[in-house]
């Protein structure tokens, strides 16, 4: 006989500081995911835990009820160590995109489920499908044979991964509840729990662009989401790296799987190579593959050299139904024009506020601000100045790629407000990797 | 143009600790009124304001609008001052039955409209249907015409009286989002303020049976209550009054109603005569038709020894359709039996938890846990011994007047547990009126 659950007086005790039992979670997040549960007494539930938090028991708990609120992948048939890497998010954040498959050429099994964009950050699958063909949403049985194919697959979130997860971000999305730190890491974790990883990489951004601003923020996230990771016996390492300009040259769809092209062509951007290689560094260590960061690293460099990793982004994308030549010939859609704006006054530039980069790139069209926007995947900012780099009055600060004028008046004003250019003495930007957690 | 508010902003911004602007509020709750704000939405508020309270000036927005969420009484055609009396609920809290009639026929307008119980605390108006015939759901039309006739009509919420605070406490109900000062404050007072009243005695109740368990809380009430009515422009005064044990002899809606008679012939328990004399002395003195305490004391006792209050309460239940002879001759409903507790020991009372004697009386079938329960009006509990007083071992404590043994059993263990009887020196209970708040 199933007893049903006291709601109110479970809320109650969770609004008046109390810990809830492993299975009294468990219950809640099943009749919550059932139908079962309301929302209206979800979302009171939401916001006492925004108040009081979840205790270490409680996340571990909450997370696995949403784990196992649809299916877990088994991948241990598949050889290879599983290691996939998760961004928090930010504006130009590009490299999944050549991370992936950097680490696949190298022997690390990549089996990566990625997210969509929203609001002023991009998404991995948003820029995948600039690539002309490509599928993101492939069955599991071709998940698989792919990652054994090619070590690497790159697709969507399936209905059945996880659909607590789903169900409760869309509530917290509309009650004001998204920015909790257990919320937050229970919401990732169980995601890439539910993938069949052995290990995990995260990129914790920090800064303007960031989800969080403050790095007492951010380091909390990153303890917290290797403590869940670790809860559930998985080798886990947090990167907090800065957020606080745009990574990389370009921000918008099609401009940054061309940064991650010329990344894996090792003519990118330094930012963008020394994040990509760092991160895909642990990957290879914590995959097996490398026994230090050291030897890790000449693999990277190895597999950038030989051109072995821009190759395999090129198989993983024909094997998704997308173009090859879009990756080996840089065929991506683009606009017929792009207007710049110009910098006010020489000197140079001190800062960028990476959140108005990307609102502005959101104006021209390259992101969403309901879920169901289309995205144009050409359009975007190219960043011709960055930070620490002279500029003369008049000389342009930024391009914008624009669709027929859409959203230029207000992408203009906010890259104009994100820009800060003076002739104080040149600032160096901070350390791109500003912490490690394992 | 109506622009739609960014609802999870609002919410945020409360949640952050931020006051919202009076025209938010205002929107807030038209639109939770009006269905166009989800309940998930209305949760993640209330459970914001939970956490956050409401300063002076939301609170005023808030009561505001839920006041103004449906009609407003407009009295002021109707000679003399109106005044009505609020309890925040107890368990033998009969008080208003004998006050009521009392005020009006010292020349006090009482327009009251009151609430029905729910869990261990009694309502008026079920207290006033255990009078045969007696109707508390009367035209607006009729009310008036009554008042004028009377001085005094005692009717229940009208369906379009406050449906705000109808809708949003019906929510706070199942979500865990009751016990927030300003909530409760502002739901009392919405409905009080739309009655069209002048000035308004508060009998805020502090003890075990009581909201409010703690004098701190109950100050903080009443605090409240005094600010939003003086706010409004109205007189206010909050009495806080002891409910560490029931009020009177009687728990149970017949007995109250026999309780709530004898006061009204002189021939009531002290307790009960105190507070009554006081709560109504203040409406006399607030109402103009007594200078201070002391004449309105005098008036009043005068209105006992003539009979007059009593006559006018005949006069009420005979013009609401009631009885006469219920409150002239005692006619109403009993039970064919009654069952005592007995003293396991010798000694003096010490202490009587007014909690379990309320939900003894529930037990019984006085009051209702869920909405649609019926009650049944002529069960209930007489303490035939009360705080201080002295008993021999297997003497009664109380009788139980019971339903052909319906819920006897619970009733007899919650009885048995409320009371305590030791040998140390005979206690007396505290003071009934604690503090007074104008």
């Amino acid at each position: 006989m199933t007893v049903e659950p006291n709601v109110p007086e479970l809320i109650r005790r969770k609004r008046d500081g109390a810990a809830l039992a492993p299975d009294e979670i468990a219950t809640l997040l099943r009749r919550y995911t059932d139908g079962a549960l309301p929302d209206y007494q979800a979302a009171a539930l939401l916001m006492a835990v925004f108040f009081r938090g979840l205790d270490e028991r409680e996340l571990g708990a909450w997370t696995d009820a949403m784990l196992h609120s649809g299916d877990v992948l088994d991948l241990s048939d598949i050889p290879g160590v599983k290691v996939d890497k998760h961004s928090t998010g930010g504006v130009g954040d590009m490299v999944s995109l050549a991370l992936a498959p950097l680490a696949a050429s190298c022997g690390v099994v990549v089996p990566m489920i990625s997210g969509r964009g929203l609001g002023h950050t991009g998404g991995t699958l948003d820029k995948l499908e600039a690539i002309p063909g490509f599928r993101v949403d492939l069955p599991v049985e071709k998940f698989r044979a792919q990652l054994r194919a090619l070590g690497c697959c790159l697709i969507g979130q399936t209905e059945r991964l996880a659909p607590a997860d789903r169900k409760l971000y869309a509530l917290r999305d509309v009650t004001a509840t998204v920015e909790s730190i257990p919320l937050i890491a229970s919401s990732i974790m169980s995601k890439k729990l539910a993938e069949g990883i052995d290990a995990l990489v995260l990129d914790v951004k920090v800064g303007s662009g960031a989800f969080m601003r403050d790095l007492d923020g951010a380091r909390a996230l990153a303890r917290t989401l290797v403590a869940i990771g670790r809860g559930a016996g998985k080798r886990v390492t947090a990167f907090l790296t800065d957020m606080d300009q745009p990574l990389g040259r370009r921000v918008g769809n099609a401009l940054e799987v061309m940064e991650a092209i010329l990344t894996l062509q090792n003519r990118g951007e330094p930012d963008v190579r020394e994040v990509t290689l760092r991160l895909a560094a642990e990957m290879l260590v914590l995959g097996g593959v490398a026994g230090d960061e050291t030897s890790a690293r000449m693999k990277l460099a190895r597999a950038l050299d030989t051109g072995a990793a821009l190759e395999r982004f090129a198989a993983i994308v024909e094997a998704q139904g997308g173009d090859q030549r879009a990756i080996l010939d840089g065929k991506l859609p683009q606009v017929a024009t792009a207007s710049t704006v110009i910098a006010p006054r020489a000197g140079s530039v001190q800062a960028i506020d990476a959140r108005e980069i990307g609102l502005a790139a959101l104006a021209l069209g390259a992101g969403r601000t309901r879920k169901e926007d289309a995205i144009d995947p050409a359009v975007g900012i190219e960043l011709l100045r960055k930070v620490g780099e002279a500029v003369g009055r008049g000389e342009p600060l930024a391009a914008l790629h624009h669709r027929d004028g859409r959203g230029l008046d207000e992408a203009r004003k906010r890259v104009e407000r994100a820009y800060r250019v003076d002739d104080s003495p040149s600032r160096k930007s901070g350390p791109l990797v500003i912490e490690v957690m394992r």
